[in-house]
């Protein structure tokens, strides 16, 4: 008399053990072992949590790399009830025990080689949670700390044996983590056990579906090369782990070692950031590895077509994706038809949205533009794994979703076929003449001029079209520059604004008014560029650097 | 602020609309469009229907072939709050009339070419709904009928134009439909909303991902060859919509029709029950079509290994799935590895597990029989999408969930690698000492002896054993039957099931302790041999038409 079935975590560990249960998870240097050993270990890590006092109501912090010990803790510390905080380790000691206090962390499961940042961290905090230490070597002496040690994470495990979770409430939260921006504190998303679970089937339903190689399937190899801390690896382990994948971990992050792990396991689906995978073409490893069976999502920012033609070279079937740290992350995939497969321009669109994702490009009235390749407007989604709030911050959740649709804050434009270009961040597109300029656009063109080594391009406040474009140029060599050069650079560079507008590809209402040279621009402690910065300089309130 | 996200059957068309908006919905002899216009249908019909007074509370049956219709209603019926009733236009009027009054159906949209039959039915139902024809000619004069006739389907919806489906719970019962037994009147199950799209993300979860030839994918043409009254034509025109392929909806099942279809549309996916694809293969269309790029689920009943290997030979990448009225129906689907691809048994096999679905084998006590690929029990299951209840039959529900899980009446094994392999009906099974003898194996056994015409495996009471099978014999030519044939008949049938035992494929108490000759065997008004009637029989409450 119990049809009711709760999408709980647990559940995503059923399928497993049924399909795939002597199949292979590795970690690396670490441990070997099969589903029905992981399974065995989630629950013994439970019993061990459960009787360290954690339960529904409390969390649970993680700073550990990427092992299967942290596999462990996203199934385990949820199918508790209690809340898996994991933590951004590459964060500042002060951010760092912000988010401790902030998130209310009860335990802290700490691999050895973050004791001493994680000392500094605690000075700062108010909380006093627990702490249980994770060592490579379990027989190893405990570590010397002042920290209020419950024990070490495999001695715990090894005096349990089974344990029954509970069932409860899907809506109950499972994860948090945090998200950073340019200012402020970080800001914390969460995820129930809900949103997890139609996740997991949503990345399966959307990636296992699709027709053209760069597909997800039952017969994968896989290794997360984005950190277990950032967005529980885009969801992937999840989803690996429903499918009973042979799964990879890679502990730390070394690019020669994720570059042999590919060749030794066989590695066949990867997803990363574009910066790692531009580490990992160009690391010693690299030449003594085949890479014709791997796949590899990028997502986190754009790919660039640099490094899917330097990829595409070495034979990795590499395509994008879309997602936010808000949205848990999966919200489009490229979509390749056979006939694409050899088509770079497929591969780096952001795609089309995944299965139970509804994704609208609004104008501010939250009215939606043509689909036709040309309007711009800000991208707002629906889908059932969407954070509902920014914990303890009701005026930024109010904004993130404003009308009814989350503001992934990001602007682009909808091709006809479907297929989002994503062409700004929102806070850094120029308005003018009630015409949105993109800045990225601006930016991409200039950095193609000869003798450009930086750029910015900002809106600046205009009388009558409320914003004009403006760009910042840093020429690659600005000891060399007078003024006779900086003409002949600033001509240049209108001069392919102006090929641009003549092709089409640029509204001549987006010719920035005004190139200033500069010896440098400024940038946030994460070096990006800081445009509020830049805005607040180039009108008066601050002091430009200029070469002329 | 409302970032909750109800898994309401309307989410399921923003897919298509944003991958694959002119992609092609063809309604063979009737109309063909594009996913466009496909909800632009959709509106209308919800804004004709709820114009009828239809709204949340209400019941809206079925009575057509397999159309665009049909697949309008699947979604504007529950998308308005009301819940869909498929009437399965095979039963008898009586049954028909039962499931109407049950229902509690209020309005009856009903194709002009089952009038006579639903006139028949009118006059045993209690309740008065009202009607809306189908045509195929919009145009033509509607027919004489005494029904309460609100008018004609297109020419309702031709009146209206868009619509906004309101939101509502996602537990509201979005589809009903009737389930016959051997005995006692029909069974209702039914699905809500959150089933229906959990469902169709558990068929995309599973078959997308999948690794071998068999999958279902962004790139096949549908064609349901499973009535849509029939567990939704179990479930796979959500999941043919929601991935917006292009799909074929074939009217009335005509074989020659059906053939010649999967070769004008290339048709790529279907699913049919086992005497289908026989019919299909041996129609004369078949020897003229191209069958080489169609993958066909069978389901409903065993896959003979007989016609497997016909459709083989045709090139029809044939397989196996599982599941019930009960279920949705998705439970399990045949998994071949690229190695299995030639191999008949793996796609006889009913497979493994869907995406989300806990499926056990269990003895009486609920406790698991070993995984061996020996022991059977009992197939007992959990999953998000299973009928919670038989309505309005508190006692068949008891039975259908003792024990948390919902069981299936079926009989089978578990092999080391997840398979599943039915052996019996619950009810047909012989229980032995404490043992199971699969009647269906002695059956399957015995039929294979020349000179048996058709055979049924039943148990019969003993006081030491419990039971213990016996076998009831229709030889092919029963004119000829005189002792002498008759003794030589059951001793070649003997010598067949020790050889079996010999061989280990069968156990030695299985034998049977009787084998009688018989000129008939008893079936059911649908043609299922009559089990229960048989037990009677040879009991002595009946009478056994005896051939010796």
């Amino acid at each position: 008399m119990t049809a009711d079935f709760s999408l709980l975590i647990k559940t995503l560990l059923a399928a497993p053990l049924q399909v795939a249960p002597q199949q292979q998870i590795i970690s690396d240097g670490l441990k070997s072992y099969d589903y029905v050993e992981l399974v065995r270990r989630v629950e013994r890590l439970g019993s061990a949590l459960n009787r360290c006092g954690i339960g529904q109501g409390n969390v649970v912090a993680v700073m550990d790399w990427d092992t299967h010990r942290y596999l462990e803790c996203f199934f385990a510390v949820p199918m508790l009830g209690a809340v898996l905080h994991t933590v951004n380790v590459r964060l500042s000691p002060a951010q760092i025990a912000y988010t401790i206090d902030h998130a209310e962390d009860d335990l802290i499961l700490v691999h050895t080689d973050f004791l001493p940042l994680l000392n500094e961290v605690m000075s700062l905090v108010t909380r006093r949670p627990r702490f249980v230490v994770m060592q490579d070597d379990a027989a190893a002496p405990l570590p010397e700390t002042s920290l209020d040690m419950v024990g070490e994470f495999e001695t715990l495990m090894a005096a349990e044996t089974g344990f029954a979770f509970p069932d409860f409430d899907e809506n109950l939260r499972a994860t948090s983590f945090y998200t950073t921006g340019t200012t402020g504190d970080p800001k914390a998303v969460a995820y129930t056990h809900r949103q997890l679970v139609l996740h997991t089937m949503g990345i399966l339903s959307t990636l296992g579906p699709m027709s053209a190689s760069n597909r997800f399937h039952r017969r994968d190899v896989y290794m997360p090369i984005t950190p277990m801390f950032h967005v529980h690896a885009w969801g992937f382990p999840y989803a690996a782990t429903m499918l009973g994948l042979k799964q990879i971990y890679p502990g730390r992050y070394v690019p020669d070692n994720l570059v042999h792990l590919i060749g030794e396991h066989g590695v066949t689906f990867s997803h990363c950031v574009p910066t790692i995978l531009q580490m990992l073409l160009t690391c010693d490893a690299a030449q003594q590895v085949d890479f014709s069976r791997w796949k590899v999502v990028i997502g986190g920012a754009a790919l660039p077509r640099g490094l899917a033609e330097q990829a595409l070279a070495c034979g990795i079937n590499v395509f994008s994706a879309y997602g936010l740290s808000e949205t848990c992350p999966f919200l489009t995939v490229a979509h390749l038809d056979p006939a694409d497969e050899g088509n770079i321009d497929a591969r780096l669109k952001t795609g089309r949205p995944a299965a139970m994702v509804e994704l609208r490009v609004v104008d501010p009235n939250m009215e939606d533009v043509p689909r036709d390749g040309v309007g711009v407007g800000e991208i707002v989604v629906r889908a059932p794994w969407l954070t509902a709030s920014y914990l303890k911050d009701a005026a930024a959740t109010r904004d993130l979703w404003h009308g009814g649709y989350m503001h992934t804050g990001d602007v682009g434009r909808l091709e006809a076929d479907g297929s989002l270009v994503i062409t700004d961040r929102m806070k850094d597109v120029i308005k003018s003449g009630g015409e949105w300029v993109s800045s990225l656009t601006l930016e991409s063109i200039a950095s193609a001029v000869a003798g450009v080594a930086e750029v910015a391009a900002i809106g600046i406040a205009d009388v009558k079209w409320g914003e004009r474009p403006m760009l910042l140029v840093v020429p690659s060599d600005t000891g060399k520059g007078g003024p006779d050069d900086v003409g002949v650079l600033r001509a240049a560079i209108t001069a392919a604004y102006r090929r641009a507008i003549a092709a089409g590809e640029l509204s001549s209402w987006a010719l920035p008014d005004r190139i200033d040279i500069v010896s440098e621009i400024a940038k946030t402690s994460v070096g990006k560029i800081d445009k509020k910065q830049l805005r607040v300089t180039v009108t008066g309130d601050g002091e430009l650097t200029p070469v002329s």
